[in-house]
């Protein structure tokens, strides 16, 4: 039963070749050419059921959109939810601006090209709160390594956790790389849901019984660096 | 009456002149002529009660420590409880490695000269949490570009406090001014009470009751940045 369960989701995802893309390896490099522009490139890394990717790309047209995830099934109902968010469209119609790939982190190099991606979105990663198990965490400073080759000079790193221990881990793995951090906030929504900043699914659950979000960006460009220094010295 | 009270607290602090120094500014750049060695300097701002300030200079001898207030009367029970941590010394006996200086911070720079301290110590300063004091909040970017004069090239700054909003603010503060942070906590105690960094009062009342504390070092000298960096290097 199960092994038919899943082979029906990989025929389900092997139906939408226009939007899902089983081999990202295949594209490394020519992620510009798939989307046919050269509009910069943001990556949600574990996108789950993609409600954050999938709005993100309805506001920001001239934006490309990547999820990825590590798991058929979750792939699966993303691109639902993604045609769902876009009007309902077809399975065999595309969305020009959104690619949703399947692809285990620990191999990001072999599905990016170095300067590739402008922009990386991680939310509520998981905390992998065991010591035993730092490495895995997607902040932890050899994936940070891995991002800073494949995002270009505009590039940041937006995360968001409702976990205080990943997070605390993250802000000390962030300055251990000399990163610059902007915009921290400790309880993002506590002036109310901030409307500006799309919420995922999980997010949602997690401010409605009131609990703090978590959230930072990150420069990694240098051009993204010197813009903000030049911004903070103007005066406000 | 409270005229009286006033008057009593200054005559007290006025018969400790080895303890109690009322004229800070008399004292710009000649801090370690006062202590009559050339040992590093670290500073209390807003010390309290003096617990915490108390405490270090009984640990580190080598150390010379400067409890900075505002209120006499909290300088005159600083120096109450200064002299019990170091055994009950009488009123006319000097403590060697420690002074508690009368001084508003907004006249910081009267009282010390450029590159003279090696430490600032920020323990639960006042969070004024309303946006239009946000100025007198002691880690808004004018009170740093202070601290960074006066620290020197091994300079930290160690900031503490259990306000959500404070450390929010000020992790932002730290990062716009471009300093690199180390050691960044938001549960101190979370596994027990850390015996190795000195607690305040305040903050001993905060544990109790299951309070996080949060917490982060602040590298502000080049030789500071320098070993930091150096260390994270350093295979673990």
């Amino acid at each position: 039963m199960r092994l038919r369960g899943r082979k029906g989701i990989r025929e389900s995802l092997e139906r939408q070749p226009d939007l899902v893309v089983l081999d990202g390896k295949s594209l490394k490099g020519r992620w510009a050419e798939y989307f046919g522009n050269t509009n910069p490139i943001h990556v949600e890394f574990g996108m789950g059921k993609g409600r954050f990717v999938s709005e993100q790309s309805v506001r920001n047209p001239d934006i490309n959109y990547i999820g990825v995830d590590m798991y058929d099934e979750l792939l699966r109902r993303a691109a639902e939810k993604a045609r769902l968010a876009h009007g309902g469209l077809a399975e065999d119609e595309s969305i020009p601006n959104l690619a949703l790939a399947l692809c285990n982190l620990e191999y990001v190099l072999d599905m990016f090209e170095t300067g590739e991606l402008e922009r990386i979105y991680l939310n509520f990663s998981d905390p992998w709160p065991k010591k035993r198990h730092a490495r895995r965490r997607l902040t932890h400073h050899e994936f940070l390594r891995k991002y800073m080759l494949i995002l270009n000079d505009w590039g940041e790193i937006h995360f968001k956790t409702d976990s205080m221990s990943l997070f605390e881990f993250s802000l000390n793995s962030f300055a251990d790389m000399g990163l610059r951090m902007r915009n921290i906030s400790l309880n993002l929504h506590a002036e109310g849901l901030r409307e500006d900043l799309v919420p995922t699914e999980y997010e949602l659950k997690f401010v409605d019984r009131g609990m703090p979000i978590y959230r930072c960006e990150v420069l990694v460009g240098k051009l993204a660096l010197e813009e903000h220094v030049q911004r903070l010295k103007e005066p406000q």
